[in-house]
């Protein structure tokens, strides 16, 4: 059931408060998991208008690098941007878009420890009398492991079908394979970058019958996921001891994901073309990744335990 | 003068044949100039007709990796491929293109060697009955140091003008400025991967008053320079010492290499979209890189005297 449409500040207003809410939250609960790291924080504005505030730990206890990034931005919507966000307002009048979300990335030292991504955004479109002709969420959670442990898959596919099945029956079958579907990097075959999750985009008002405060509270519940869904898989992996070829495997892995970052990722092709700092939209890169050429890795091996893991699989059920 | 067209298979022919043998010398003059490693050969086929043969070298004694690659490929040239490309010929008769040439990027073990990058390439458009419509000859060099030595960017500057007045008085510097443009991460600027070369792409025939077998004489010229222009650095760099910081500068040029490759690389852009073996197209890649997040460094730093070189200059007159 539809709510009814508020006019677009008070939504707007109330998105942008909870982001900044989120990203307190979230830089305090990496720090705590860190176990020794702090962020830095760096504030940037947009020419065009808005900006963001970036904060990154390198060198911490458990992390290499992570990077809680938020932001708000806003500008007129010209039809090739309209076109790349997958906006459906269009016409002859002048459009402006805002747009305000967080996204992290956090790049651990230990290979047996799995990188982990999140963001969560609201997109809205104005006309020239502020009215709202188009808005919606989207966002998404993904897991990277190096080393295969298929019970930290089955634990973070879990957190999230249950948080899901609290707004929606079908959000985590949906939203798991959609997904599937998207980090993907397409120019190796199908290989994806990591185990998934859940990923979601242009859940408008009416959405499975929500309406956009409903959304809301969807994207708030994935926002706030990782506590349930990531800790504990962190704290039983970290001070297991590994080797260099484990660390080995763990660059190679990361080249892939700088290599799906570059090519394919649609909010760091979306940050290149509008303006963003560099330094905040490539945070997601990691900090040291390594390309061997034309790996091959023996049945048994644990590469290619971990290879296969990448096939989708039904982790919340099968394991 | 334009010389009188040729059939297209002959000088499809001589082309391919000499694009073999460059591959044979160049992978002969890389395994001398390493002192210790040798390459490994793949032979693989495109589904859509052509192939190519990829010879890698790794871990070797003064490269950490090194690529060289040959291909002819051929195929059905429908029109994102045409705009792709360049191609001038269109209209409603089916066409093929046909493409042969020769890459190679080779990454030094030592910050104090810079990388280097060649590649050569010959186009061919043709309509049903193989009659060519259009055809051209495209390619360059360009040097990316990760320490500043202004004299070993001027010697690759001076060696690829004097090859360049040999075939035209205005190649080298029409390619050369052509290079300061195309080698640029715009997404973070105008910074430079490197302190350029030559870049040329589109010579058909006429250009500059060259025929297409002046063209191709020209491009055997450049396929041909690094015993001239690279060989001598890297003789008088690799055995000098160098610490950790040179080492760090050297994986964070790198990235921005992985960066440029991925994200605006023509050559790259046209393996990943033709279904070209995929480690053959991303061999370019480096072996081991870094992204530090927001790095700043100071005046009279190594690595702000390199950041400064990569300005263009005129260093074949400068320096």
């Amino acid at each position: 059931m539809a709510s009814p449409v508020s006019p677009p500040t008070e939504l707007r207003e109330q998105v942008s408060s909870w982001v900044e809410r989120l990203h307190e939250e979230t830089t305090g609960f990496f720090t705590v998991l860190d176990r020794g790291g702090s962020f830095r924080e760096d504030r940037w504005e947009r020419p065009g208008g808005g900006g963001g505030v970036s904060r990154v730990l390198t060198g911490g206890g458990t992390y290499e690098k992570a990077g809680v990034n938020r932001s708000a931005v806003e500008g007129v919507l010209d039809p090739s941007l309209a076109h790349r966000i997958g906006a459906r307002a269009a016409g002859i009048e002048p459009l402006n878009f805002f747009v305000t979300g967080l996204s992290l990335v956090a790049h651990p030292r230990s290979p047996l420890v799995p990188t982990v991504h999140l963001n969560v955004r609201y997109f809205e479109i104005t006309n020239s009398s502020g009215k709202r002709v188009d808005a919606w969420f989207g966002g998404g959670t993904d897991l990277t492991p190096t080393y295969p442990f298929p019970e930290d898959a089955a634990h973070f596919h879990r957190a999230l079908e249950a948080e899901c099945r609290r707004h929606h029956p079908d959000f985590y079958s949906r939203f798991k394979t959609w997904c599937d579907h998207y980090f993907v990097n397409t120019h190796r075959g199908e290989e994806r970058r990591g185990i998934g999750g859940i990923f979601f985009d242009h859940l408008r008002d009416g959405e499975g019958g929500l309406g956009l405060s409903q959304l809301l509270e969807f994207a708030q519940g994935v926002g706030g996921i990782l506590p349930e869904a990531y800790s504990s898989i962190v704290e039983r992996r970290r001070d297991l001891p590994f080797g260099e070829r484990e660390r080995h495997f763990q660059l190679v892995r990361r080249g892939r994901y700088a290599e799906f970052n570059l090519v394919h990722d649609r909010g760091t092709l979306f940050g290149l073309h509008t303006g963003a700092r560099i330094e905040s939209v490539l945070m997601s890169l990691p900090p040291l990744a390594a390309w061997d050429y034309s790996p091959e890795y023996p049945a048994g091996s644990f590469e290619a335990e971990l290879m296969a893991m990448l096939e989708p699989r039904d982790w919340a059920a099968d394991f």
